[in-house]
């Protein structure tokens, strides 16, 4: 399981001032900190008007890569922003997010192209949120002909299945899950991520919500987490879940990561 | 789901103890936190040399069933201890367990046609562990065979499919997880049980272990676990896991245990 760190999200009050003020030591503390926890991608989401997104995004880039050694996952809905944040990248990031919104899909999509980069393929269209599987896989399958149109291979995508919230809708974790399922399946060589605690928003002691999810969603297939490698208990729980599932041989990752202190957070 | 607290069992040091001094006061208070904690069982297991268990049994019986209202599952492999305890309870045992062991199955098997009661059905024979899922689906099958021939209804048993550790075999959860989804698919009426901290014997940190394994097995269907209702935060992330796999309306079960203070032990 890859864990693509969230944290530096500009739509979190303190990561919002400190991009403001141009306070590099707390998003590179929160660089550091995720990578130390295991993320092997960091998110990055200016989250500020369109006016100055471009150049807050470019700004968290330097910060960012000359804190920490991982690629970027570079967050934005708005094309001219990815265009410019991407040249300040000094090793290839992955796009989040295209989806099967026709705009963002035209602009988002050459540009991947011509990177070659990975990127998130989001369930979504300009139709509101697809509430049934099929309705989400039909999303996925249109783009998925995009981008192998396009040449971009499927090992390239991390496909997301849209999470929700189950304090809205009581079976937003049978759907994200069965989608995985289905995505798995049908595209055996893309990944398949997520923002994990989309599933808890708005529910009380989120935590556990998203600890039963993380389990849940890697039984389905997810191999890519867009999570807080921070929150306690999470890290410790997702190598857990692989030991069970039997895809820890010999327990050694989750073994090893005990002996590094790093199952205490539980 | 349902919860069988497993504490009050005597192979534990400190159980052990309190039976071979009549220490009643200890038991209660194990018997009231489970109760408090969410159980709806109780496991009773006196643990002791064969020629005092009936009487050790009969003995932690009257303690519990005086301090809780809940119904006791009768743990021992021997049929005559199980034949006095039956006795000494005032409500409806569970009895734990027959198994594809010809002698223990005789013996315990007209015991539980006679009181019609709810029976564990362990997934194991006098052929050492079986180790493959196919093998213990066999098993299953001749033991539901001839629960049916005595007249036993689906309803009542809780089969076990005997659940292994994985720090001695890496397909420990897969195959517990597996014959969970056979047993749910081939006998849609029986209950499914297991010994859910069995998976962590060996394990560091057997936190982790236990919590992954609970969300898995709950998702193969497992509606019945043996588990430590007081090991912090396994309740709350079973209400969790309960809520996102759609089985708890409006996550009323799960606001509720919140308002109540119980999600708190994560």
């Amino acid at each position: 399981m890859m864990i693509i760190g969230e944290k530096i999200n500009g739509t979190r009050k303190q990561v919002g001032a400190a991009i403001r003020e141009r306070d590099a030591a707390l998003i590179e503390k929160l660089a550091r900190e995720q990578v130390e926890a295991g993320a092997q991608y960091l998110d990055v989401n200016a989250g500020t008007e369109p006016e100055r997104e471009a150049d807050d995004l470019v700004w968290l880039v330097q910060v960012v890569q000359q804190a920490v050694e991982v690629p970027l996952c570079l967050d934005s809905p708005n094309a001219t922003t990815l265009k410019l944040a991407i040249t300040a990248v000094d090793r290839q990031p992955m796009i989040n997010s295209i989806s099967g919104e026709p705009e963002r899909l035209e602009q988002v999509l050459p540009l991947v192209a011509d990177h070659q980069c990975p990127v998130i393929v989001l369930a979504l269209d300009d139709n509101g949120i697809p509430k049934t599987v099929d309705e989400r896989l039909n999303i996925i399958d249109r783009l998925v002909n995009a981008t192998r149109e396009s040449g971009i291979s499927d090992e390239k995508l991390y496909i997301d299945p849209l999470i929700m919230a189950i304090s809205t809708a009581d079976d937003a974790g049978i759907v994200a899950c069965e989608t995985m399922r289905r995505v798995r399946q049908q595209y055996p060589d893309a990944h398949i991520t997520g923002g994990l605690s989309n599933m808890s928003f708005g529910s009380p002691m989120r935590k556990c919500i998203n600890q039963a999810f993380l389990v849940l969603a890697i039984e389905a297939g997810m191999d890519a987490a867009i999570m807080d490698p921070l929150a306690p208990g999470m890290v410790p729980l997702l190598l857990a879940a692989e030991a069970v599932l039997g895809r820890d041989r010999f327990c050694n990752q989750y073994n090893r990561a005990f002996r590094a202190g790093k199952l205490d957070l539980v």
